[in-house]
């Protein structure tokens, strides 16, 4: 049996999100089907996260068992010609038998980008959060860097029970500005349910002086979400990189 | 009587291409529509360019005649506010009675958008050219740079006939590589019909063995459309500055 680890891209608008559900069109759902042609057999694959409605992948990693004899290359040219044109398929390679997209994953990367001018990006519908705000880079880049370590994420977490584990590590947390571009870079071991949106949503709180940069540490410590900021939009947020 | 110069940017994938036409929805129509309900009286936009189907701009200039004594930034923020999400209004100045968006201007630069990669991305359909085969950059822009100066461009040219005047000048024509994306921009004082786009799928023509480099000088001499490459798709130009 092989096990292959495919790397695909896709744009999460049309879909609610990776993960198959009854009654709602799935990123996965549509995979499975264009795999399960090129192979020859139903498949199920397995993906490295969840991601929310509406939220992109630059690069997302799954995994599928196959006794298929094809090729990786012919594998990623037949998988791409059945797809839609907002999932693409970018590398297969051959991977261990114990290798699995989500239990080997050892870290995540995130993007969250925003469109920060007073008119709207034509080209970024869907793609980036527009924020009319003038937004202070070095605030921002300053409370940012309150995220980096090992903290218990609990206040930035919406789905949060006392009987999680929301202990996590942040290993970057960066701010790049590109004209009217900004690109947030969020590295972690881990990140609970709306995570990365909290904590921008609470940076832009920060950047409009509602939330103060040195008090994010006891808004950690209070494992309280109402006390960290709004949960910024989905479109603005794409899973960049999975480190295994 | 003021006369306002307006810089906007439009994804005209939806659109039959700027100018205002029947049976068919047009940029001008639409930008008319929510001008004239913000000056509040009927207005007729004079363009800079007219654009063919599937054509984007990142800065497009039009002028309008008023006497509306509204401020430029709520001239932006009232038409924005009623503009669809593939159209926005990005600046607003007053110009001089003379100035007329199309007569007065006296230099143009389009740029060209290529996804060089065996897989499609999936952020840019409709704003990008996708192209498989092996991009040899430093042929395209030695050919690339054939094309700088004065020549008569009726090879590369859709509508030619012989009462035309087809002689143009091209300043500057560069071949940018990031990764899988490549970006041709080309400044000129004016251009023919489809001539930027022919003038791309010359150069890719080239890049595939089909057309020779050192050839372009006797393609041009020969006025004659079918010696130059094939017309590049139209959703990967898009017309970038304006000069006036």
């Amino acid at each position: 049996m092989r096990n292959l680890k495919v790397l695909m891209a896709y744009k999460g608008t049309a879909y609610h999100g990776f993960q198959r559900q009854d009654n709602a069109i799935t990123v996965q759902e549509v995979v499975e089907k264009c795999v399960s042609k090129v192979l020859n057999h139903n498949v199920v694959i397995n993906g490295c996260s969840r991601t929310d409605t509406g939220v992109h992948a630059n690069n997302y990693c799954f995994s599928v068992l196959t006794d298929s004899i094809i090729p990786p290359r012919n594998f990623i040219r037949g998988v791409n010609g059945h797809l839609p044109a907002d999932i693409s398929i970018l590398e297969c390679d051959e991977a261990a038998p114990e290798f699995h997209a989500r239990f080997s994953c050892i870290g995540k990367e995130y993007e969250y980008r925003i469109h920060n001018s007073e008119s709207k990006n034509p080209f970024e519908t869907d793609l980036s959060y527009h924020y009319r705000r003038p937004f202070d880079a070095d605030l921002v880049r300053y409370a940012a860097k309150k995220f980096i370590g090992t903290h218990n994420f609990a206040s930035f977490c919406s789905n949060y029970n006392e009987k999680q584990d929301t202990v996590r590590t942040i290993y970057d947390f960066s701010v790049e500005i590109n004209g009217d571009s900004v690109k947030m870079l969020v590295k972690g071991n881990g990140f609970l349910y709306n995570m990365i949106r909290i904590m921008v949503g609470t940076l832009l709180a920060v950047n409009e002086g509602n939330i103060k940069a040195d008090d994010l540490e006891s808004i950690m410590k209070a494992k309280n979400r109402q006390l960290a900021g709004r949960t910024a939009a989905a479109h603005g947020l794409y899973l960049n990189r999975i480190f295994y």
